[in-house]
């Protein structure tokens, strides 16, 4: 039988599994022996088993039972007891930290009778009354559901009629009286009594924190962040400290260096006479380290020797939850600490400096996703006007429209608008809202605020504590000063410096581009003022130039044009992977595939394909110019042929218009028949790629005869041009055989009258899956394969990404069925299943065969991994996504074998 | 080093692969001590060697040398000798017979000196000349790819000049002059002279024929009857023995037994004193087997005596080739012979009644495509005028429009008239305009002719000997007596009778149909007159009866109206393995789906719903009550909903003429917006199937509540209904969960409602790449699985079906990518392989699950094999192909396990 509960003696951070992150942690400060108050942990398992059946499984009763008698062994007072009540906090702590599911209730143990009892065993009745009232009022909201604002609004009405400004100063009376007017709130909206019974409480507040892992906004946190759904959450209890027994007493957070910078031992917020979520909640605003160490130097005196032994034992940064009862420090709670993404880089490089982790480490810290926070743009020279300076949260620098909730911010983001998020505070209410902002502010709180953690969780930029910032939900404006912005109206942040100002500011690229552009030299010879984008500069070039050493898979780029090769070889990119060879027919050239697609007579049909290769002769010689020495794969042309015509319904309509006004358009009309015999109910599933080939054999000669004159030429002024075929939609080998003698052909012929050598490889793109399914056979005949993963993943699954995305993908989010999409990150069970037999089939007929993979997934950080561990060699993404790539490849490399990477 | 030579002593039938058919058998009959000509074949891998590298292996020339040798020592003769020369034919001979290769040379060896030696030796000088010039002619053609009609035209000149009509007729001295005028066409239409060199004529001749491999005619042939393009031909060279040595010669084929009776040993064709191909050209009217026993009993009865030892040993029906010398018997080639499908079936039957096979051989001896050909219709009743009753050569009834040339046929056919080919006698070039022809016609020839042989093989009606009928193909005209007949009139011939009808003739159904439909006391009852009939009949229902123990695949239909259900009920089917829901939403019901489509309001698309409930009750109660204790499988609604409305295109013209024109109709306003919006890119992977019903999850509770109604309703009228739901188009598991949970709970609370049990199984369509990649999953939530093969060989290739048909399918086939349709027959490949995995995934999480296919697959003989050896539980087809379905499983269960059924 499973065990549903362990004492925090018992276990270690590795269990996070089973006792969540929270719980893990607690085990883990216990162990190193730091002042953790005693508890005990609920497991993952009983949260699994109450979810499936519904009920708390009986087993767990009666754990709990038994850890609660160790529990009051060991302090020596019992739940609920009339004298000295142990009181115990109940949290969730699920493995991953979500902060949609904030279900904490503080005080469980108090009632009618044990509150005196607090009274005396505390001797301070106004502190018992203010815990009693603290329970109801958590209970209520969370474990009965009952809306927390008319607590709120009983606690400023009863202020209101005190005359009194803070909670602090109303007394244990009119607590007493709060208390009873809280009870009647409970019995009113949830038709029981506030529960008396001590272990009613906990049983309660236990499965409604089991439940309270599917409230809808857990839900839409965990798919964000492809948490899955049925890992449950385990419930931490711990006797209680308290923080709000006077002035020596107060709660605090605080990092063990600062997220931004790395400076140790300094950052951190706290709070005298406060308890629970007070600090984090951003009601008041808090004391910095340095302030709290003149307030009681002992007490940060432990706290700094705690922060120290929890950073050399976590070999990172930490997030830190902390008590001061009395003068005596508590440790609540500890985790690897959230960063921005500068940070991350910073941090683990001066982690490996202080010879704390290996550079192998310091690369598995960062991820691409932070990486690509940091290639954001950056405000350039501006003149707007600055409306006020507040803390900044959340790097990067956003411009957008004003508003002032959540459905407004979710409404305009619909439309494709660039909104802000302005509040008083955040809470979780507001996570829809920040999805769909490009920026928050609040007018309160601190670093450690809701706003600020859950926006550099979601790298988000963010400014807080914009104190002069007067917020009217009502009016929908705010004012700063005397100028007041309304809804809509358009504003810049700056996450890094906290700026805001008025009016759309201009961008400019981020040091990190910079770097990548230019190289690390020229760089720091900008930045040398600026020692935090210095340092930043230097991290990110260790990592990425570790990444470089590491990684098996190549990176390559996706590039149409010269000025994409070249952007993509400045940032790191080793060959192209991937030239869409129908862009080139775009604009003035488009004439001649109307020729092509209308002509009459095959000669007609000849002249304009003809004409189109000095056109292309030019387009590849400047790829393979750019590319010189590197491998530049050139895909011929895949698109269908109509795509070059106007839209069959448009041209219609202005047809039939024509006719019926009597002034009907020949060409119009001759249009129109060629593209009515050439429409397809599913041009996607039509003639398209190696098949229109097969059709219009000149088309794909055209464009193999100008590559190979074009690297004939480059070989003839000196050039090292490495190109190479790439044939797409093959289906069979057979498709590949008639396209591959025909180029061999056409390349011989041109190398023998030019009077070179020349040998053009020739590879097919897999994205269908009857291609990968028998990969074995086509491999027979490519020198390479490429992974054409968009297509893969729209026949693999059936849907069109156009189509799917407008209509049901929204619902299919909703409902579970997908949790990200699947052009996104790869679908690793359907798609990445193809893409490994593709994989094991050809190299079991070619062991020499170069795979590599051309979709979008090439640049995406988890499939990167996915293609590392099935095997390939090289990926191919877009020029931007490149040092992206060349990352995560390294991480990839690094990784433990079974592909988790923590 | 592998032999290219084996002497016919050497091989055996079971070398087909490298010998050939024709060497394999030939070397099968000597084994038998049957009288063969001694000679030898040339291995097919000779061929292949050949067709790779363009020249004949080195080794291959001193291995004939060496085989020429040994025979010219077994003989006492030698290869161009001036006395008693040697002459050998030389043939090709594939593993496969096929018509489109008919590549043969005799009287190899004869030059201007041996010609001379064969005059002397055979004391018959008009012989000596005769053998030459038709040396020199089928080498001019054959060899050096001279247009025939040349020296047919030479010949009819000198007979026009000699005032002859016969062959015969021409002296020595005429034949001669012949083979003068013959080398001068060969000098003057290839440029150089005729090949004195006996071996000199070999290779080039055995070079020829391996080039012949690769002719268009074979190559279509090959591709119709999906025989690969990699066997290659063997040759088999043989001693010369003459049927043309005057009035004691002749030359000769027949049957063992007859091939539509099966009576033995009285059915062959004869012809005096000549050579080859004269017997089976239809040049000259052929003698009855009987007619032969008269004028030369002697060797009469050594061909029946032969003629009985083949078939015993072959235990099948024979057909040969043979030669009589100066009265002398010669065997020149065997092979099982060709037969109709009526006598494919009474044949297998007798060869059980006489004890030389078993029923499970005589299974395996028939075939699904020759039940099919026993299916179609044939005359009924009718007084339209006989024109004539010619001989019947291959059965059915055809009616069409009179061609005259294959172009012609193709052509008519290719507007989707049907067309009778009428011939004087055809040659391989009418091979394409009899593909095209639903009917044949020739005035000359026998039933061993060309037309009727081929015709035979490819189920064509046929009949041939027309004599009465003169053809003038220049005035495109036909004449009987004084009726003439032109291009494009109407006629109708009865390939079982002979007989041919002016205009269009009714058909009936068969006497198999009215097996299958009425049962097999009742079809002898009607047929009792006719003995061929009544033999059918008997054998069929042997046949399909003993299919019917021995498969182990299920068979059901493809049903949507209790009428289909009915049919397929009474041919077999053991229930209903796809019912397709969206049929039943046509007509008048149109206007509810409209209604769903265009509801602003949910209460309104919510009425719409509930009034289909139940008008698919009724459908649901029809199905139910027809299939009455067998599964009958109702797939939920599956195509977009747009299906139901306008063409966008259509109605946007309609639209903007209508405002152009001031005379805007809201509704079509409305309508069109409702498809814009609804439009998609490529429907077939957009918003259908289950995406459909979790988008609008109303649709398919209507129809889950109108089933278990419906099922209900049996129950309570005692009926035995066994309704199962099937999901369209999962490609997660997820789907298929949230469909089952919505499913199970609308069936409980019907179930419960009225008060009965009722459990109805859930299974998916597998008709996604996906989902057989992650079926061992979605096994977890199905009771069944039912693999939708045409969708998947949509997806699996990338091409729809409609698209395909009408763009590149015809240019596959030309160039050799496709041999078959992959929605005809399953790709086993890359679709079939996906069926693999989906059976292996689904058996490994859940072996006790049913699993089945539902696609047109599941009609088709090939599929239906590969479907038994993948291990299915059950196949559905249309209701007209259940038979050959069961056929079709029976063989499967009885073929050998490697899958090869010969």
């Amino acid at each position: 039988m499973s065990r549903y509960v362990y004492d925090f003696s018992e276990g270690n951070k590795d269990l996070k599994d089973l006792l969540g992150g929270k719980g893990a942690n607690l085990a883990e400060m216990t162990r190193l022996g730091l002042p953790v108050p005693p508890g005990f942990t609920i497991t993952t398992e009983a949260c699994r088993s109450y979810l499936s059946t519904g009920l708390l499984p009986p087993e767990l009763r009666v754990e709990v039972t038994m850890a609660l008698r160790r529990l009051e062994d060991t302090l020596g007072r019992s739940l609920g007891d009339f004298h000295e009540p142990l009181l115990v906090s109940v949290r969730s702590g699920a493995k991953f930290s979500m902060p949609g599911m904030m279900e904490t209730v503080l005080n469980i143990g108090l009632n009618d009778a044990s509150v005196q009892g607090l009274a005396e065993f505390s001797g301070d009745p106004r502190f018992a009354w203010d815990s009693y009232r603290r329970l109801v009022q958590m209970f209520g909201k969370t474990v009965l559901g009952i809306d927390g604002d008319l607590f709120a609004q009983a606690l400023d009405d009863l202020k209101t009629a005190r005359g009194v400004v803070s909670d602090v100063d109303l007394t244990a009376e009119d607590l007493e009286q709060l208390v009873d007017t809280f009870k009647a709130i409970v019995r009113d909206h949830s038709g029981r009594d506030f529960p008396q019974h001590p272990r009613e409480q906990l049983d309660l507040t236990i499965a409604a924190i089991f439940t309270s892992w599917n409230t809808d906004r857990a839900r839409l946190y965990r798919r964000r962040e492809r948490i899955p759904d049925d890992l449950g959450t385990a419930v931490t209890v711990m006797s209680m400290v308290f923080g709000n027994l006077g002035d020596t007493s107060g709660t605090g957070v605080c990092f063990t260096r600062d997220p931004s910078t790395g400076v140790v031992g300094t950052y951190g917020d706290y709070l005298v006479n406060a308890q629970g979520e007070d600090v984090v909640s951003g009601i008041r605003n808090t004391l910095s380290l340095q302030d709290f160490a003149e307030l009681d130097h002992a007490a940060h005196n432990e706290l700094q020797v705690a922060m120290r032994r929890l950073e050399t034992h976590y070999r990172d940064l930490c997030d830190i939850e902390f008590t001061v009862e009395r003068g005596k420090l508590w440790m609540l709670q500890t985790r690897v600490g959230k960063r921005t993404a500068a940070a991350a880089f910073r941090i683990a490089i001066q982690l490996v400096d202080e010879n704390l982790i290996t550079m192998d480490e310091a690369l598995s810290r960062v991820s691409g996703a932070q990486l690509d926070k940091l290639l954001f743009p950056q405000f350039g020279p501006h003149s707007n006007e600055l409306l006020t300076t507040a803390m900044p949260a959340s790097p990067g620098a956003a411009v957008g429209s004003v508003v002032f909730d959540s459905p407004t911010a979710e409404a305009w983001a619909a439309e494709g608008k660039d909104v802000i998020l302005v509040r008083r505070e955040t809470n979780p209410d507001d996570l829809s809202g920040m999805i769909a902002a490009v920026g928050v502010i609040t007018s309160r709180g601190g670093k450690t605020s809701h706003a600020a953690v859950v926006a550099r969780g979601m790298g988000l930029t963010c400014v807080v504590g914009a104190h002069e910032v007067s917020v009217d939900p009502v009016a929908r404006t705010f004012t700063v000063g005397d100028r007041t912005v309304h809804e809509g109206d358009r504003i810049a942040i700056d996450g890094g410096t906290g700026e805001m100002f008025l009016g759309d500011v201009p961008v400019d690229a981020s040091p990190v581009v910079r770097y990548l552009r230019d190289g690390l030299e020229a760089t720091l010879e900008t930045t040398k003022d600026d020692q935090d984008v210095t340092d930043l500069v230097k991290a990110v070039h260790l990592v990425l130039t570790h990444a470089d050493e590491v990684r098996r898979l190549h990176v390559h780029a996706n590039a149409d044009t010269p000025e994409d090769a070249h952007r993509a070889r400045s940032l790191g990119a080793e060959g192209i992977g991937l030239c869409r060879t129908e862009h080139m027919f775009l604009g003035e050239r488009r004439v001649l595939i109307e020729r092509i697609v209308l002509a009459d007579e095959d000669a007609e049909r000849q002249a304009a394909m003809d004409a189109l290769v000095p056109l292309q002769r030019t387009d590849f010689l400047g790829l393979l110019t750019e590319m010189d020495g590197l491998p530049c794969t050139i895909r011929l042309i895949d698109p269908p042929l109509h795509e070059f015509l106007p839209d069959y319904t448009d041209l219609a309509v202005k047809v039939a218009l024509a006719e019926a006004a009597g002034t009907p358009n020949a060409h119009d009309v001759t249009v129109l028949a060629a593209v009515a015999r050439m429409h397809e109910s599913n041009p996607m599933l039509g003639l398209r790629g190696v098949r229109l080939g097969l059709l219009l054999p000149g088309l794909f000669a055209l464009q193999v005869r100008a590559l190979a004159e074009a690297a004939v030429e480059r070989i003839k002024a000196g050039g090292d041009p490495h190109p190479e075929i790439m044939v797409p939609l093959v289906a069979s080998v057979m498709e590949l055989h008639l396209v591959r003698d025909q180029a061999e052909a056409i390349v011989a012929e041109v190398a023998e009258r030019e009077g070179v050598t020349l040998r053009i490889p020739v590879g097919a793109m897999i994205e269908l899956p009857r291609a990968a399914l028998t990969a074995g056979r086509i491999a027979t005949a490519a020198d390479f394969f490429s992974f054409g993963t968009n297509d893969l993943t729209q026949t693999t699954w059936g849907f069109s990404r156009d189509d799917v995305e407008a209509a049901f993908f929204s619902t299919y989010r909703a409902n579970g069925v997908l949790t990200v999409s699947p052009f996104e990150t790869i679908d690793a069970l359907g798609v990445g299943e193809l893409v490994r037999i593709g994989v094991e089939q050809a190299r079991s007929t070619r062991p020499d065969i170069t795979l590599g993979v051309c979709g979008e997934h090439g640049g995406d950080p988890e499939s990167i991994a996915f293609f590392h561990r099935v095997g390939l060699d090289y990926i191919s993404c877009s020029p931007f996504r490149v040092p992206v790539a060349r990352l995560e490849a390294g991480r990839a490399a690094v990784a433990p074998p079974d592909g988790e990477t923590s």
